[in-house]
């Protein structure tokens, strides 16, 4: 099935249930109100929503409407934790790279950076630049929501215990990130803001591309209508969606919502383009000596979308504007 | 008013209003059922709670009951955002010291480190020992909770944002931690869980305590019985809330619920002892040229408790065991 939360002017909005098409909605209310209420309580709402989506599906939903994504909020407008991983070593690689680091360090475990997640963008809302000087990127990436995962999961227990998929755009500012990294605290200030798709989907949407933690379609990015890249998600990522969890888990259990995204897809090869500016930004001073392609800026507009093999949008479109700083 | 979660076997448990001398309680469910309800809705919520509060503490509450801390969970059991600071100078400065770092960065700004919010211990819940090397501590501080921040709010601002303070103990895994922040990425794994004090409080409670977005109060730290601190929160704080709160709002705003720590209390002078063991063992290292004080272990217990300067416990006590691994 396929969930997503309209705009109602609160702060957790309406769970809507959206039509394998994205043509169709229906709202959750005589269900629940709320994603987060689903997730904290799966087993008895989830198969609800499923018979709910299954009449919507057919025709049969009396009181369906055309679903509007621009009326939508993130799937979950807040949660309760937000893990961005690092799993595709191109990326990492590249960067380390830019930043003039010496060695191939190998990514033996995951990298996991936690993030805020009070205050999520829908995927049609527009960020305001938070200064000119920032260096304002873009981060195209699935990530998932959890169920409970025990402290110790092993990576297939994590896996069985992913809920929903989505698209994030994890927005970073590269020009402040190096000097919070060097402090050894992660990001705080340079990670503004994070925007999700549409809709979320259970992993039986995605058929046969949902393989072993991974998804097997391509990551369409766009710049301003322009293709910025198109990578293949399931390729060059290290480590597999149960394995993040898993790694993440270590110490503690997970409590259902946990969000974690895979860090902006790069496959080896950069003929698919790149799923984030300082990707290409690497590649361009590797290859040519400096970097050509400039950060976000007022008035950019950047478009991230999965379709399935049959062509059609998975999850719909991130679609956002860079709006003047307030 | 003084404000705690009572236990019903619920995520986000059950508000109650608790008297300023920790004895009776009430609950708020005519009100509000969750404290989340409370900070997302303060202006319209809290006076009723405030009214209730005054009845309770007027001994004129009807439906009053004794206030047992040992049914409490975390004020906020679960929170959209939880950032520890390291607001204390003489803390960083031994912990580079001990690990080796050569010269004296001066804390020039604030160091905060996003943490897990999913899944908070109540006061007296016990931590089950991830492992018998990973170098338990316990880190015992002050925290505020939130209203909404405006993104760029100056620390005046922020200050006026705090609703709540709290204790919380951020447990650490201090031989995880130095490898992980050597990633650039924070701490995920190294920072297991955090427990909150039985109540939360508005900061009128603290009278004249509550200075400048700073505690001048003592905050009391026992292992297995014996004193191992009581350091003066407001003394040598170089950040106060309100610049933390002001740190972390540069590039994004802040939204209702948030919770800032300020790392564990840390005094110039060490005559009043430390908030945590590493800090303690940072200076056996200089002194006596190795760490004595060895970090927690199955069956030990911590105790954090700041009382005001009548001698009343302010927050009511953090007092939890280790227990062994699940």
């Amino acid at each position: 099935m396929k969930l997503a939360t309209y705009k109602d002017g609160s702060r957790d909005g309406q769970l809507v249930v959206v039509s394998r098409d994205l043509s169709q909605a229906h709202y959750a209310s005589g269900i629940a109100n709320r994603l987060q209420q689903v997730l904290d309580d799966w087993n008895f709402l989830a198969p609800q929503l499923a018979d709910l989506s299954a009449e919507l599906n057919a025709g049969r939903a009396l009181h369906a409407f055309a679903f509007e994504p621009g009326r939508c909020m993130a799937p979950l407008p807040r949660a309760h934790q937000w893990v961005q991983a690092l799993a595709y070593p191109a990326h990492v690689r590249r960067l380390r790279q830019a930043l003039g680091a010496s060695g191939e360090a190998p990514l033996t475990q995951p990298l996991l950076l936690q993030g805020a997640s009070d205050d999520f963008l829908g995927p049609c809302d527009a960020l305001a630049l938070p200064g000119p000087q920032s260096g304002l990127d873009f981060g195209a990436q699935l990530a998932v929501a959890t169920g409970d995962v025990e402290r110790g999961a092993d990576p297939e227990q994590a896996r069985a215990g992913v809920r929903l998929l989505a698209l994030a755009n994890a927005f970073s500012l590269r020009l402040l990130m190096a000097a919070e990294q060097a402090l050894g605290l992660g990001c705080v200030q340079s990670l503004p803001a994070t925007a999700f798709s549409p809709v979320a989907v259970t992993p039986d949407e995605l058929g046969e591309a949902w393989q072993g933690g991974r998804v097997q379609l391509q990551l369409q990015c766009a710049v301003n209508g322009r293709r910025f890249g198109m990578g293949e998600a399931g390729q060059d990522m290290a480590f597999d969606f149960g394995q993040l969890l898993a790694h993440l888990a270590r110490t503690r259990r997970l409590r259902a919502g946990t969000l974690v995204g895979s860090g902006p897809v790069a496959n080896a090869g950069t003929e698919l383009g790149h799923a984030c500016i300082a990707d290409k930004r690497a590649v361009e001073a590797s290859e040519a000596g400096r970097a050509r392609t400039g950060y976000l800026r007022h008035g950019d507009s950047v478009r991230i979308e999965m379709k399935n093999r049959a062509g059609h949008s998975v999850f719909g479109a991130i679609d956002q504007d860079v709006a003047m700083p307030a």
